[in-house]
């Protein structure tokens, strides 16, 4: 696999850059940048942003960190994106995730995939029991 | 919206049919059934198959329920099924999701779909960090 | 549900627009011309070229045209369609297709999203053995 | 491409996973086992329950095997699912698919796919006319 | 079609989204606020992350606006995000698309919907010369 | 990745796949052609048939060819589709797509997918100011 543009490393990287970089070090303790932030340097104004943002919503709040990585691979797999479902798998794993609840992880992943085209294969009309109040 | 086939009613569902109905809302605590399972009732052994596994699936083990739910809200809103988001987010909310958990899960969800897309459109080569061992 | 464009009536349709209209009474023995060729009919050439390609394609050849159809429904699920749900899964009836043959449709259509979700979620590595000789 | 999880072999099987590969040995009267069985079966109970549902869905009954799997692949192909789209494109093969008819299930799956994009661009209102009675 | 949460009026809404909505109809240079904000406006902090990431992705750029919005369309159809495709080919329109660039955008993404099956369904090999340098 | 069918040479090329190798050729002034079509080439009538929508649509009208190859690089990474994404990432280099543009495009993806999740879970309602009138 091959990305459409260059992976930009610390050595060619701007100082706006580097600046992004190292705050993905000190946020996650590791020296560590995985590609996705490599290839989105090209774009220095688009890395910042995207970081700045995943930092945020992924960061502590009312759910779990762990919670929040396997919403991540169920949307990912949903997609169909091999890079976010590796990256984000590892980051689940990292977190603490056991191979008891990776199962149950696949396993609700699967039904929901199975019930989402049988419903919209069955155009199934919508109940108004499921009216928000 | 209509759906491709009629829902089935108690009154004209099968002996097979009813007896899914009926262990429907022993599992739930409710007599409501929702449309999903009365359009399903037009096959019986599908809708049997597929009661039975979403029952194993989404009932007790390591991940909490209300978990699960949140899980196939992402699948379901990353799929684009709209009567799989409403039936799962009323789901969540009986099992006590809080405003704020769904602003997080959305959150989640909204910066999963971004990044999927810039991945997908950058083609990320796969770190070799990701490794599962 | 309305449409993005006007949908163009016979009475308002230039000739090319009824010349195509035409063919496809003729091809399918009937006048209803649904919707979706209405709706393309605002712009002649794509009306056209959409109509000829679909034509050609579902039109007869090696496989059964009720096949084709269950195909059709297939991939419009998989996407989410609604429309082409509706409209593909009453073009398989009016070609025969039993509530036998419907329910096992719905049932490949199942095990497949689930199989795709699982595989996406896992990134199974291709067997060599599936090498097309 | 790697797994997110280490594939199972014969000789690391538990009994549980070993009686669920022999039985798919027995079915396909093959002693080939692909990649995805030995992915799941990092899970015994989410492999035996997807392999016994494959089992009964893409068995004999109104439809022809084939046909099901064509089908399979249809929704494999929208959904971007590499290896399924090989291992089931693989499996009509040997179900006797031949290139006509692979490729007249090519032609469908490419029409599908342009009339769903148009749709979900045009918005195009449903028929009533598709009403299921 | 019935939203999973309240829309926020302007009577309901607190001070922190009141700034959002003012800021969006100073940006638009109109008073309408569609839907989606007040779907949005729930949960505050997301709200004003969305906006304030959408103002600055589809302000000036070196992409004529116009164009940005067909690329909007485009993504939200391949997606069958319904809203998105409403609401972004208006915005589109307002914008100055002409019958005939609306032609050609469906054109472009019904064959790049065709293609994008077909290569899926071939797994066609990435060829060499595609590299970026 | 292997695709499914052979590659078709010049070599082992029929005179109507040969026929259209030469109008790429021609129509685009190189010698190279591309492995879509060559996997296509299995089926001489869906290679013309491809090939003749798509030098049509892509060909000059009055949205700008560059336009056009943005669009199809946002449709095909909605998809998924990483063949589509780096043909017509390439195919946009080629016609002149500065970095900054390449940016914008990413940018512009990224928010939509953003954007199309976070509505497919809010479950939006169309507003009737989105009229087409």
């Amino acid at each position: 696999m091959m990305a459409t543009v260059s992976l930009i490393s610390d050595d060619t990287a701007s100082a706006e850059v580097l600046a992004v970089f190292n705050d993905i070090r000190a946020t996650r303790g590791t020296d560590f940048i995985n590609n996705f932030w490599r290839a989105l340097a090209n774009d220095p104004a688009l890395l910042a942003a995207t970081w700045d943002r995943l930092k945020h919503v992924m960061g502590s709040g009312t759910l779990d960190p762990l919670v929040k990585e396997m919403i991540y691979v169920a949307v990912s797999a949903a997609n169909g994106c091999e890079y976010c479902v590796h990256s984000h798998t590892a980051a689940a794993r990292a977190k603490g995730m056991t191979p008891e609840q990776y199962g149950e992880l696949l396993s609700v992943i699967g039904i929901a995939m199975q019930t989402n085209g049988l419903v919209n294969a069955l155009q199934v009309p919508i109940d108004p029991e499921f009216k928000k109040d």
